[in-house]
């Protein structure tokens, strides 16, 4: 796996995860909800298979209260989670976080009332109030939450809080994801040093139109709450609203910041240089996970990037991305290692978007070298064995010229494999 | 697999496909363009596969000139053929069809003109003007269409047109297609017996906006060309717009419709109850064809078939039946026989329209029997092994209720399977 670098010099990456940035803390913990969600199987005679105990409950806790903002999924089928959230949030601040992975907690007639007493329960070891709680939840949809393992763990969960527990946490969040997904990036605003932290969950049911599955992000940023929910707007329209795994919105999607202000810099109440300096590296930050997303998508075996370049409106060009990035026949091309550029131009055919395709080109690239397959909308002699070792690198940048303005976009996305087929063909059971 | 019944009562399957009809003939036959396809990558010292001699030429004829009317892909990136098709069919005539699979002749600096000389070639040989004849491509995108095969083989195909060449010509435009797809059926109508033929080809790149990728019909009904247009567009609306198996919109979709008056019935010229039962029939003549698109998608092991009642708008409807057909997560839910009922309403979800999910009812149902998984938006408890039981049959049911209105929509797809991914891996080379 490769290694991602912020284009911004002044970016430094650190460890730390969602911990990093002043006054969090975070852990995770093995409660026991994942290995509830077979019972059912196995009441019936089933054969339940034996799961390894991997952590299912994670905590975020900040010292201090915190601004907080947050996007969320645009399906109409919600998580109860979803809502407990926005209602908690409506005031624009929040203490802690607490999220379960293994049951989505969603399409269950008790749904809200579940949500509500995780928030309790996190309210009540942690010594704030219910309504300073995010709570989220990933997983089976239309399986009823057990609360009793959360509430069993909630004390020892609330003990083990620490700095270091970024990754406990991050892990706890994972559904099917291959490998916890963090980050921590520090830089100057003002002659201050301050960071951002945070971490992830992608794999399955990731698609464009805000599908982060759940993600979320501390800094220690001084910065009001209307200034705090204007720059994740912002850094969410290209980023993890240009990812996409299999085109399926999720239910429970949600992106919550929270800024807890330890930083100590001036306070960002304005749309100055040093509100554009954050937006720009929390911009940056949501591409890097978006790109960890991206490439442990279910069953991906590659990281596909989709650069388009010169269109004349810069929604043209997202939605030209997008629209490549998606489509199953072209995923499972660079499943196959295929150059079937015809795919690509085909999906920017049906994205309902106008371009000249007599302009287009096309290149692929990889760390391999880079190849031109297409010109003016046709196609030129290349070398396939050069094209397969192109292709066969772990992270393809597709390059599009569409040569008709100036506008350019990025959309991330990743292969379509028999795993991806062989993970959802039973997921449930 | 299983045969499809005609629910109109009058409707007798008969045999002879697109041949059934008065007053057509057809043929089929291996010219050598599907061979060409790897020569590129055979000269670059890539093992080439052996080959069967799979047709990959058609021909259809009417005896005298028919009227005709075709709907086409609303891909903007467009095969050749679409332009010349539409150019020829303008003046709503024409007298034979010309097909080649193995090469889509799209994204090729001299599309047309390849285009343009098929037709001249398959006027020449039947003697009759190039703009009565339609033209069809479907395979690889871009590469460059080699003619002198086609000019070669044209006069053994022309020689061949016969009443019995339905089938051969419905093999000449398969590509990944495991089976012909070709129909029949016989009706009266104002006391005359008359027919609807056709053949078509699907496999992938198949999607619910106007994408049958290629469907020829045939009739031997008399009928205005403007109600011969008309009845085609209200046909295509339950059928070829609802039928997915990837998401993918081809390039070069075309349907295209015949008619030779032969029947001797007396000319369709008002929207009268002669018209209403021909466009129902016709009607379900496309709906039988999609199924077998669907049931033949690229990889299938299924037919999904997914029935949406009680709607408010008919519109609603149809979109929620399309999104849910359209889910990978669902369709490899399908593929591995869980059901997995969440993803359902979870597809419905972030369709783009409105209803209330607590009014939701899901069952699922085939030949093996019925089972409710959710009720109220909220799962019911079920057995595991009884819905395993009914998805796995070959044909499945998606019953869904609403509970909000009284409008009902079918939309047609497929299973998403290991065997889609290997297929589209690696379909050039």
């Amino acid at each position: 796996m490769k290694k991602y670098l912020f284009t911004n010099p002044d970016a430094k990456l650190i460890e730390g995860g969602i911990c990093a940035p002043l006054g969090f803390t975070a852990s995770g913990i093995y409660a026991g909800i994942k290995q509830s969600v077979n019972s059912d199987s196995a009441a019936e005679g089933n054969e339940s298979p034996v799961k390894q105990k991997k952590n299912d409950l994670a905590l975020v806790h900040c010292s201090g209260i915190c601004k907080a903002a947050g996007v969320y999924t645009t399906n109409l089928v919600k998580g109860a989670c979803i809502d407990v959230t926005k209602r908690h949030i409506a005031d624009g601040y929040a203490q802690a976080i607490i999220v379960n992975s293994g049951n989505a907690n969603t399409c269950n007639a008790d749904g809200k009332e579940k949500s509500e007493m995780m928030c309790n329960l996190a309210a009540d070891a942690l010594r704030i109030k219910p309504e300073d709680v995010i709570v989220a939840s990933t997983g089976v949809i239309g399986q009823v939450l057990p609360i009793k393992p959360i509430e069993k763990a909630l004390p020892a969960l609330a003990e083990s809080l620490s700095r270091d527990g970024g990754t406990q946490a991050a892990r706890a969040i994972m559904t099917t994801d291959t490998y916890e997904k963090e980050m921590a990036v520090e830089f100057e605003l003002g002659g201050k040093k301050v960071r951002i932290g945070g971490m992830c969950k992608g794999s399955g049911m990731i698609h464009v139109n805000m599908a982060t599955m759940l993600c979320f992000i501390t800094t220690d940023i001084a910065i009001s709450r209307e200034h705090l929910r204007k720059a994740l707007r912002q850094a969410v329209g290209d980023s993890f609203n240009m990812v996409s795994v299999d085109g399926d919105t999720s239910t429970n999607d949600m992106l919550m910041i929270m800024a807890s202000g330890h930083a100590g810099n001036k306070v960002i109440t304005d749309s100055n240089a040093n509100y554009d300096k954050f937006v720009l590296m929390l911009k940056e930050f949501c591409v890097a996970l978006c790109r960890e997303i991206a490439r442990d998508g279910e069953g991906a075996t590659k990281l596909l990037v989709c650069n388009v370049r010169n269109a004349k409106f810069a929604q043209t060009a997202k939605n030209l991305a997008k629209s490549v990035i998606c489509s199953s026949l072209f995923k499972a091309a660079m499943f196959g290692a295929d150059a079937n550029w015809g795919r690509v131009l085909c999906a920017m055919g049906y994205s309902g978007e106008q371009f000249d395709p007599e302009k287009v080109s096309i290149d692929f690239q990889s760390e391999a070298g880079k190849i031109r397959v297409c010109e003016n909308g046709a196609g030129v002699l290349f070398s396939e064995n050069e094209a397969k070792k192109i292709l066969s690198d772990d992270e393809v940048y597709i390059e599009i010229d569409v040569a008709s303005g100036t506008e350019s976009a990025t959309a991330f996305g990743c292969d379509l494999t028999y795993d991806y087929v062989k993970i959802n063909g039973d997921y449930r059971t």
